[in-house]
């Protein structure tokens, strides 16, 4: 049987660009024919238009002319093109109506908006491409259509977002994987020749408890015991980099369990939608303050998401 | 008249190398003949003894074999030739005890030890160059013998200090200014080509207000204000660095007021210990929770604290 794409899908977010090759089936479910890896925005320093053509350029060439869809930090004012922000609360379905048109090198492309809240500090918040996520979210899971959840999108940045009847209410940013990034790679909390090894768990969770805990400051003052518990034999550089993480998403779930924006209580289900290894940390130490939550993956929530959007389109 | 210097003393810590060429005077008074810079202990990358012949070689051979007493991170296990920990509550008179000789290429080196102390809660703390800061600016101000004072020391890490009666009774470590550094150079937050300016400090107490406040979580939901407040064309980058400063600072303050350790009240008199512009920033969000505080020039500080480790040998 012949492959015939529909679309190409390219979440392209600070880190990582990941470009899907997609063919509808019916209005909800589609085949995910293939996926190429690509420079984040960071990475591909300006140079967006030619990373774009090596990713997915001959994909276009094989099938013909198709559209492509672009979602994440790419729409940003550091990425290429920039497109507007909608106001919440805002339904993730109306992603197109500010969606930005443009044409590169003979691709047809669709730059997705991004979104932003006021919060009750007054300050802003913004994201991009988590919207898109939540969108496919809803269109999988389609009974918290109709209720009220708080979501966490973990990645380079934390997402919480608030979502009432299948509207974003509003949604707050933890810099957690980014942070990550620069200690573990740029500090002097890790070695640089820090072995590969397993993640321990078990660091893990000692690292969630410094910060889970109820003194305050724990993280300014806490975290340079990642180093001190290598100094004293305590930790392997392995096991640190698994506190490190600890510490840093411990602190993450205790700034959103004190929001004010949203009540974290042990009734409260929240739902995880990010990478494997992302969930099942942040599903561990919301269970160190038991609160109940779930995973759901976030390449497939994406998928989704465009999916639906596509189809939208289609039917206009 | 000629210059005769007695010995060679170098600040090296994880950032910068400071060097100084030093005359005795009398017992308590001495004086700088002359000063050079250096790679910090991670631009130096482990090229430790040449890097010293390189910045101080010339005053030996001009003024024949000096004695060298090497302070800081160069101590550590991340640096040249580790030297113990002398454990608290300890009289940073003693630091001698613990000292490391050496000979580098014709260089005598004397490199003296760290501190160590256990914290409320079981996690110890580290902390190496400090010590003979703070004996340096007990030797300077010795109405400080006799009373118990919180010490700030802010640099690449801040270290918060509890000296009682001349004893280091314990210390906290916030690594604030290596985050700053990492966070405006290398992350989403500060552009990278973001203009030389001003220090801007209404904004940097607006960031300081963030995190001093009584709103939990404040640092690790709040940090990205730093970001959306220049996309709202809040705030310019050079400004934003300023309220990055203000916002990490104010967060390390926050954790000293609410440190089980000590208490930090507003008849607490602080006194920070570093650089002018550091001493304005601490000195600024401390008087923001009502604490006062004063500032004493930390090169002072440490060259007088080497100044009676030369003269202590030469007695015995």
């Amino acid at each position: 049987m012949t492959a015939s794409p529909s679309f190409i899908a390219v979440d392209w977010g600070t880190s990582h660009l990941r470009a899907y090759l997609c063919e509808v089936q019916t209005q909800s479910t589609f085949k995910l024919l293939a996926q190429r890896d690509g420079p984040g925005v960071v990475k591909a320093s300006q140079h967006f238009g030619q990373t774009l053509v090596d990713t997915v350029g001959d994909w276009e060439q094989e099938y013909g002319s198709l559209p492509i869809y672009i979602s994440g930090q790419i729409t940003s004012n550091i990425g290429w093109h920039v497109t507007p922000y909608l106001e919440c609360p805002i339904n993730p379905e109306e992603l197109l109506n500010l969606a930005v048109s443009f044409s590169y090198a003979g691709l047809t492309i669709k730059a997705l908006p991004g979104t932003k809240c006021m919060l009750k500090n007054n300050l802003f918040d913004v994201m991009r491409g988590e919207e898109l996520q939540i969108l496919g979210f809803l269109k999988e899971n389609p009974e918290y259509q109709h209720v009220k959840v708080l979501l966490c999108l973990p990645g380079t940045h934390t997402k919480w977002v608030l979502l009432d009847r299948g509207e974003i209410i509003c949604f707050k940013t933890a810099m957690t994987g980014e942070l990550y990034d620069l200690l573990c790679n740029q500090s002097v909390l890790i070695p640089n020749d820090c072995a590969k090894g397993e993640f321990d768990w078990e660091s893990f969770e000692q690292g969630c408890e410094l910060t889970l805990g109820s003194d305050n400051g724990n993280l300014a003052h806490g975290i340079f015991s990642v180093r001190t518990r290598q100094l004293s034999k305590d930790l392997t550089p392995v096991q640190a980099k698994a506190y490190l993480s600890g510490v840093l998403i411990g602190s993450d779930v205790r700034a959103s369990r004190h929001a004010s924006e949203w009540q974290l209580l042990s009734d409260t289900q929240v739902v995880v939608i990010g990478t494997e290894q992302l969930n099942k940390c942040f599903i561990t130490a919301l269970k160190q303050i038991g609160v109940k939550s779930i995973g759901v993956d976030v390449k497939a929530a994406t998928l989704s998401g465009f999916n639906y959007l596509f189809n939208l389109e289609m039917k206009e």
